[in-house]
Order: C-alpha cells, then sequence, then structure tokens
C-alpha cells in the first residue's frame, strides 16, 4: 500500500467560515492550517453582551486549539498575514511560510468607517472581544467620572451614548444600554441621577432594522423606546471628534461615546499579488464555487466574499449563516474536486432573520412568519445558546442568562481594559491633528 | 427627634480588609466611603488560575458596586489617592475631595523588586486580574512563538518559565504550569515536544513553603516534582533584563518568562503628610487599635499595616485572614469610639495556612495537624469556594473546577491581552538601557 501524500489547505480566518470548513474538510485527503490573529474563535454576535457586562468574554470565544484537540491532519497557526503568493502557492507569517495545495481566503469583515479618519479614531467599534471589553470599561468608566464631575455639560456628555446605525448589532446594543439604564445602573450609582442618562439610535433609514419586514420594525422600535431608547431616524452621522455627534441634520448630540455600528466592509487580504478583484464593498470576486475569479486553487467564504447572483446582485448577506453554509459547502467541493467528482454551485438556504432588544423582547422572521415579543426572545435564545461553541460555553452563558433573568443584574461590570478609554480616544485625535496641521 | 450628622469614614482599598470593613461599619453611626483604583475587589489567591487558563477574571473578581448595591450609607469612588491631608482631613481623588471624620489605609501589598529596576520592567508579577490576564496571554505566546522558531536555544527560552519564590504564590503557580505541561499542552501543541518544558521554581531558603512545617513543605516538593517541576533550592535571582535569569550560583536559566513572587511589600499613600512612620517592609506602624502611630483619627489595616507585638515582631503575616480580621475588628472599635465604649486591642485568630500544588495535591496545617494529598485538597478548595464573594462567582468557579477534574482541561486559554507581552517587556528594557547610557 503506498502512502498518498495529503494536499494541503490552507484557512485564513477562524471565523464562522473558517471553522465550518477546518470542521468539514475530509481529513483523509487533506491536510489542514488554520491561520488566525487571534488563538480562539469569537461568537461574534454575542459581543454585545460582554460589552454590557452580561457575560464574560470566555463564554462567547474559544481556543481554537481547544477546538482542533486530537483531531489528525489538523493543524492552528497563530499570527497575521503578511503576504500571499499566488504563484508559488505560499502564505507568509511573518518569517513563518506555509506551502498550500488550496489557499481558503475568510477573513470576514472589519468596521467600515467610509474613509473617515476622526470618525475611526474617536468612535468605538465591537467586532472583537477586545473591543468588546474595551467598550465594557468605557460605559463604567463615564458614570464613575460623570459621578465626580459637576460641570453640567461635561456630565450630560458622559452620560449620553450614541449608537450609529440600527441593524441587529445597534439595535441589540441600544436594548442592552437602556436595560442597564432600568435595571442595573439606578442602584449601582444611587448618587446619579440615572435618568439624565440618554442613547441615541441614530439610523439614517426610516426604520430600524432594514433587512426585516417594516412590521418587525416597527415592534423592535416600540420595545427600544419602552427601554428609554432615542431612535432617531432618517438622520446620517457625519462626523466624530470625541465631544459631540454632527449628524446631517441641525441637531448635534454632545456624547463622549459613540458607537459605529454603521458599516462593515470585507478585509481581504492586503498582500496578495495574483489578479484577484476586490468588488463592492470591499469583498472579493468569487464565482458559485467561492473561487476567487481568475485564480484556480484560491477560494473566498464568508463576509469577506461576493458572489453575485441574480438573487444577490451585490453578494450575499454578511450573515453568520451564509459564511457557515459556505464553508461546510467548500469542504464538500474541494473533496470532489480531489477525488474527481462534480463540484456544485453554492446556493444558500435562508433561514430567517432575527434580533432581540431586551427581555421577553425579539423579533424573529422565519419564512413569513414574523414573530414577536416573548416567544421571539426564547427562540433567539435556543438558537444562540445551540450556536455557541462548546459546552462550558453554553452552560456558563445559559446559567448568566437566567440570573440575570431573575435579578435583572450584570453581574460582569469590571473594567478590565488598561487605562482610561476615553482619554485614550482624546490622545489618538490629538495627535491626529497636530500631524494634519503639521502636513499642511 | 433630631437628626444627627453621620461621621464619615473614608476607606482606601477595596481588598480583603477595606471590603470586611465597609461591610462590618455600622451604617447608622458612620456614612462610609470606599476608594479604590479598580471597580471591584480581586479574589487574589486565585489570580494563578487566572494566569493558567483555569477560570476567568470575572470569577474571581467583584463588582464594588454590586457589593454595595441597596446598602444605606455606603458609598464607593473609583480613583487613585493622589493626595491625604491627615491636618485638615481631606483625601483627594484627582479633582475630587473627600472630607473625612476617620481614614483608614487599606492599599495592601505590592510586589518588591528590592530595588531591582531591569528585574521589575522585564519580570512578570501577579497582584492583579490584569497581571494575570497578561501572564496568561504571555504563556500562550510563548508555546505559539516556540512553535514557529527554527533556532533551539531560543525556542528553549520560550520553553523555560522560571518561578522566583516558593511562597504559596509562586509554589501554586508552579503546580498549575506543571499540569498545564502534563495535561493540557500536549494535546494543543502536538507539533511541539512539550518534554522541552520546564518549569524552574527558584527559591532563596532551603525549602518551598518556609511558613509550614518541614513535613508540608516536603509533601509539597514532591507533588511539585510529580507535576514535573525543577525545585531549585538555596537560590538567589540576582538579576533579569528578560533572556536569562542570573542566580547567585553557576547555573544561569535561558528564559523569556520570569514571574516574581519573591516578596512583597506594603503599599502605603505615596502622598500623606503627618507624621506617619512607615517601617520594615513598607509597611505602616500602628498600635493595637490599627490605628497609626502619631495620628488621632486615622488607621491601617492588612497588609499595608504593621502591628509589632511580641508573638509578631515584624508585624502580622501578610495573608487575607489578618486582613479580614482586622477589618472586622475595627469596625466594632470605631463604633465603640463614638459610642464612648472601650475599644478593644486586635488580637489574631492563627486559622492554619494552606497551598494547593494540583489535582489531588494540597497541604494543609489547622493547629498541630497537617494533612497532605485528597483530603487537604478538598479542605482548600471548599475553603476557597466560600470565600469567593458572591454566589454567581462561586458557582462558576465550583463548575469550572469540577469540569478541569473530570476533563484534566483548562477552557480559559484565550490570549485576551493587546499586543505581544514578551516584545512589550523587552522594549521596555530596551527603553530604560538607552535611559541609563543617556545619563551616564
Amino acid at each position: 500500500m503506498s502512502v498518498k501524500k495529503l494536499k494541503r489547505v490552507v484557512i485564513i480566518g477562524g471565523g464562522f467560515a473558517g471553522i465550518e470548513l477546518a470542521k468539514s474538510l475530509c481529513k483523509k485527503v487533506f491536510e489542514v492550517y488554520l491561520v488566525d490573529k487571534n488563538n480562539y474563535h469569537t461568537f461574534q454576535p454575542l459581543l454585545y453582551q460582554v460589552a454590557t457586562s452580561a457575560l464574560e468574554a470566555e463564554a462567547i470565544a474559544y481556543p481554537i486549539r481547544k477546538l482542533f484537540k486530537g483531531k489528525k491532519n489538523l493543524y492552528f497557526r497563530l499570527g497575521e498575514v503578511t503576504h500571499v503568493d499566488t504563484t508559488k502557492n505560499i502564505v507568509l507569517l511573518g518569517k513563518e511560510s506555509l506551502e498550500y495545495d488550496y489557499l481558503v481566503v475568510a477573513t470576514g469583515a472589519v468596521t467600515n468607517f467610509f474613509g473617515n479618519e476622526g470618525l475611526s479614531l474617536s468612535a468605538m467599534s465591537m467586532k472583537s472581544a477586545i473591543e468588546a471589553l474595551d467598550l465594557r470599561s468605557l460605559v463604567l468608566q463615564s458614570f464613575e467620572r460623570a459621578l465626580a464631575n459637576n460641570n453640567p455639560r461635561k456630565r450630560q456628555g458622559l452620560m449620553n451614548f450614541v449608537i450609529a446605525g440600527a441593524g441587529p448589532t445597534g439595535v441589540e446594543l441600544a436594548g442592552a444600554l437602556g436595560e442597564l439604564k432600568q435595571k442595573v445602573l439606578p442602584k449601582d450609582y444611587p448618587e446619579l441621577d440615572i435618568n439624565q442618562m440618554n442613547i441615541y439610535l441614530v439610523q439614517s433609514g426610516d426604520r430600524v432594522l432594514p433587512m426585516l419586514s417594516p412590521k418587525s420594525s416597527q415592534r423592535a422600535q416600540k420595545y427600544l423606546e419602552q427601554l428609554g431608547v432615542t431612535v432617531v431616524l432618517n438622520t446620517r452621522v457625519l462626523d466624530y471628534h470625541g465631544d459631540y455627534v454632527q449628524t446631517n441634520t441641525d441637531e448635534d448630540i454632545i456624547a463622549k461615546t459613540l458607537i459605529w455600528t454603521a458599516g462593515v466592509k470585507g478585509n481581504p487580504i492586503a498582500h496578495m499579488n495574483g489578479s484577484t478583484t476586490v468588488t463592492k464593498g470591499n469583498r472579493i470576486s468569487v464565482d458559485v464555487y467561492n473561487r476567487v475569479i481568475g485564480l484556480g486553487n484560491v477560494f473566498a467564504i464568508g463576509d469577506v466574499a461576493s458572489m453575485q447572483l441574480e438573487d444577490f446582485p451585490s453578494g450575499h448577506p454578511m450573515v453568520a449563516p451564509v459564511a457557515m453554509q459556505q464553508g461546510v459547502h467548500l469542504a464538500r467541493n474541494l473533496k470532489n474536486l480531489e477525488t474527481n467528482q462534480l463540484t456544485t454551485p453554492f446556493k444558500y438556504k435562508d433561514k430567517g432573520a432575527m434580533a432581540t432588544v431586551g427581555k421577553n423582547k425579539a423579533v424573529v422572521e422565519i419564512g413569513k412568519m414574523k414573530l414577536g415579543g416573548v416567544l421571539a426572545w426564547f427562540i433567539w435564545m435556543a438558537v444562540h445558546l445551540m450556536s455557541l461553541v462548546g459546552f462550558r460555553n453554553k452552560l456558563v452563558t445559559f446559567f448568566n442568562w437566567t440570573k440575570n433573568y431573575f435579578n435583572s443584574d450584570r453581574g460582569m461590570r469590571l473594567i478590565l481594559s488598561k487605562g482610561d478609554i476615553i482619554e485614550e480616544r482624546r490622545e489618538r485625535v490629538r495627535r491626529w491633528r497636530k500631524s494634519l496641521i503639521k502636513s499642511e
């Protein structure tokens, strides 16, 4: 019996797409290397709960090596890809190089500030566990500071939170801040008038959750308002340097915190030679097999990939189900390629969409079914619990949610970030302005 | 009925001493302000489990405001004390000032590098949740790096861990690293030869855990060696700049990580006018009532206080039970002072000492009873679980321990610190050396 050398698949990115692909690839045919800049997979849909002190980061992040434990022909590398040479089939990770037979780019998406540098330096984003922990620290630091500040304008700025973008992330974060305002902060800060806290959810369009039906949008907005969130529609955030949020209406909002959830863009690899086409939304153009247009053995899946179909002229929505389905599907196609079987085009099975606003308050759409309230909330919880990686994470999250449900508590309100986040951002903007003046 | 103005007690420090005092003080007599630079209480005895990926920081830290929730006349202030004026009875916290009738300094202890600046810049210490998270990141980063390094000497440096000081912290940390080596890392890094990992526990004296009996020391050393720890006795660490640990014997140890648990010192307030006497170990001299020598209404409790008695010529041991007992005792004495009753001198009730090395491996001494093995381990666990603040923390810790017991797993192995800890420390040392050359 001859031992056949396995073909090597290198996957860049350990998000939903990369992890599903790595798990699904047949290890009798392939040797798999997964590369990520973090040593853990992040369950991004629950980052807002880390930011609002409901969960610890450890409950929603999962060590990739633990996921791969005991699995044959499945390897992990921690690092940032510095270069990809698609003619030599090599990925560079700093000093280390990895050859590949197949390369899969699953690098996901990053926050899109649409080129506004002041905004990118002074607004908070929430795409990683570390960013979520920073946001948690910022929120708590703001109240501690407000307590010590006797200047009413400054105190108001510390107690105003503006969220730009009313997609699921913005809505869920606004709702969670609303629950903090109603149920936790008044007991934590008896010396502060928590009624002065304002949560503004600013949306350029005319409704929240525009990907859902108008009925669900209306429901979600009602829930938000019940939790004390001010929904500001038809308004666009234009600029922010750390003190007040400039909008395209006459009303600017004084706020020391702006959280930017108003845009994401693909995160393709910067130094990748070859004829990769980057299309709208900074995503890599792929064919119906997720193959990068113009390259034979390079694929892209998940948020970073844009498969332009009749139903999806600008690519699939940048959501977890697409990423997971593409990962599973590509695993099958790669095996088919190696075993000389037919490959099949990717077809997205839309399983619906949902968002939660608060306790007993969620909206769920599955096919033509539109649910709200308690039932939707339980469905949302069940789906998210089941999707969490690992038994421990499921159990700890379930326990925390149960406890938060009955106590209306948020036990994780620890400032674990080093330094003062507000000061740090102010300093960044200061340096940037200086550099602008110099370069004039 | 006339409303009597309450006397105000300001407590600086939310460690064991400060928290016990705040909880125990009679709120009908006193208005209490507790000040801390963190917004949470840290259960320091379990920091090593955060550092070795067994627990999340959120399991052993507890928000102080949550602790004070709903309590009357009990307030918290986040901040660093910048100045204390003992003639005007004022504590300054940056811009905010707090007047007091009684001041209690409970600022605990910090790592003591005995004036060696190179050491303080390049060694890791483990006195806070953030330091423990950094240490966790460093350990994990070292293995990821070792994997990518083909230079055998450099790889060895990354896989050598030196712990200076074999008190409870050093012993527990060394044991936990030994368990990682035996049970977790081989599965996580099948490509690395984990046998190359060395854990050195360096102790200046002739036995580990010198505060216990020789019998317990012997037992603990046996346990450590069973877990693959190299115990190096009668050896003192002299210096370290990030590459190799210099000792007073001929054997230096190549290591990218030195963890310094070889000394603590009191952490008195730097800018406190008045005639405070700082004594041996940088601790504040107090009388038998924990009153700061020379000051009428200022007290010090816990690690920072040194009450020199016949039994304890250089003050009580710097351990949690002393701190907690002094907190409770001072609460009673302050009430007695206010109600014109007799105050009583503090008497330490020694409840024994213990240290755990690993699963089923601990030593416990209570009075004349000396226990080891499984029974000691269960006692250690029970005592620590009961001492943890909050039901959630107890339950999460219990659950994690149960899971780790049966799976020999450490689920928290996430690199949550920003940046590369090794590089950061190297850079610190580089800058320090530069400044030395400049100043010559």
